[in-house]
């Protein structure tokens, strides 16, 4: 039987004694020159990063959008990053940043994409829609399903903190899916770095077995000690930091993927001194 | 200068005379026998279904999952369908159904997928995020921003229909976007032809120089009367009415895409018998 998202997940902390995800939003624009001259840009930058940090990290985290931008092609690099990542490195938690979410019958489609053509452990997925509509993703039980509650960009309050029955919206989003959707246990969400008051909230609801992903620590300035105060569970796991540009494009020359190296250390001691 | 999303739909819809939009759902496994022989059979489904409905319609919707699907290949499918559709069918809109939102910094490759690779007119959203980070897709003044308001599917109450100072939540996303977001008069919204009691709440707040793409006849059950009687504007037109796998895959045989014509006819003439 193959482990749920949950277990690889801890497994692979213990091990790399790690909350560090590395976010692969591999942009061919922003990649260093010499390597964008190459073929299979894309990947083989990936695999430079990714064999420069695999053992500091306990999660990859590709964002489809950086790879759709090139269409066929750059889905073509995300495909070979996968690959290489479960051939090399299967102990490590993938997660498809893809935040889809569509009616049930359509999900199908992007659980076959993230699932099946890519090999995913995880995907991040949209609320909007109801849990009822992510069941071809909710229903897998060896999979992670990652529910957007509180995003890290600025003015994400719009909608999310919007105040229903004296609660914020993404409360309630995170309630909801806590209490009806959790039934495989399959369940993290998404709360900003730049939002540790609302992490503690989240954390307050989902308890202590669940995980949350964490986003805009980084060029997106989210409070890295207000974080970790504010969501770490009661045995100092139960996040996952992400850390996208701020990793991967340390560095635009040679040295990138030994840069990269140095500031995914550099960002798991930070980590480990508050845990 | 490029027509605006809105000028191109009011062109066609005069021209053809028609609200139907055809969804291309063009999930490989549900292709006829024959054609899924057939090298690039899900472009060549496409092409057939096309070239038997372009008179017929206002619109064409691929939605994204059928093709992602099946990877970097099903993405191709896509890309082909819809340099096609531009090369042979220029004046017919072309709706992406992706369904997509992410930070801003991100929304820029999504736009890129969208816009630029696959030379989509429009693209639908989540609104969860807030307006601000859809700004990489709202600056786009010549292409169209398709909200997703109130979807089609059974369950979309969840959160949809929240109480929010004594107004559900998703007329909030309608009004905020109507509002603050629309400043350069390129937002639609989706309804779906399962609700027409809220389409009309929708029709009520946008006005009638607003859009609505209204899924969810055939298969889901909607009421197509209903949905007219809701949505139309005052000079009969503002909708467009989406039918995917009613019309596509009216037949599985030889005759599937004269089948899709006389589905998409008939689709036609029943909704010109409420104009």
């Amino acid at each position: 039987m193959s482990l749920t998202f949950n277990q690889k997940l801890n497994n692979i902390i213990q091990k790399n004694n790690s909350l560090v995800c590395v976010g692969l939003d591999s942009d061919f624009e922003k990649l260093p020159k010499h390597v964008r001259k190459e073929d299979n840009s894309i990947f083989r930058f990936n695999k430079a990063i990714i064999d420069q940090t695999y053992d500091l990290v306990c999660a990859y985290k590709p964002n489809t959008a950086f790879y759709e931008k090139y269409g066929d092609w750059g889905l073509n690099q995300l495909k070979m990053t996968m690959d290489y990542l479960r051939d090399n490195y299967p102990e490590i938690v993938t997660i498809i940043d893809a935040k889809r979410a569509d009616i049930g019958n359509t999900n199908e489609g992007y659980a076959g994409f993230v699932f099946d053509y890519l090999g995913g452990d995880s995907i991040t997925l949209h609320p909007y829609l109801g849990g009822e509509s992510l069941k071809p993703f909710l229903d897998k039980t060896d999979k992670g399903c990652i529910i957007l509650a509180k995003t890290s960009n600025p003015d994400s309050a719009e909608f999310q903190n919007l105040e229903f029955e004296g609660k914020p919206f993404y409360q309630k989003v995170v309630q909801n899916f806590v209490e009806k959707w959790n039934y495989n246990n399959n369940l993290s969400f998404v709360v900003g770095a730049t939002y540790p008051v609302e992490l503690k909230q989240v954390r307050k609801i989902v308890g202590d077995s669940v995980n949350i992903l964490v986003p805009g620590i980084g060029k997106q300035g989210g409070d890295l000690e207000g974080t970790l105060k504010a969501g770490l569970t009661e045995d100092k796991k139960g996040l996952m930091i992400n850390s996208s540009r701020g990793i991967i494009f340390a560095s635009n020359g040679e040295d990138f993927a030994e840069k990269a190296r140095e500031e995914a250390l550099k960002l798991k001691e930070s980590i480990n001194s508050f845990r």
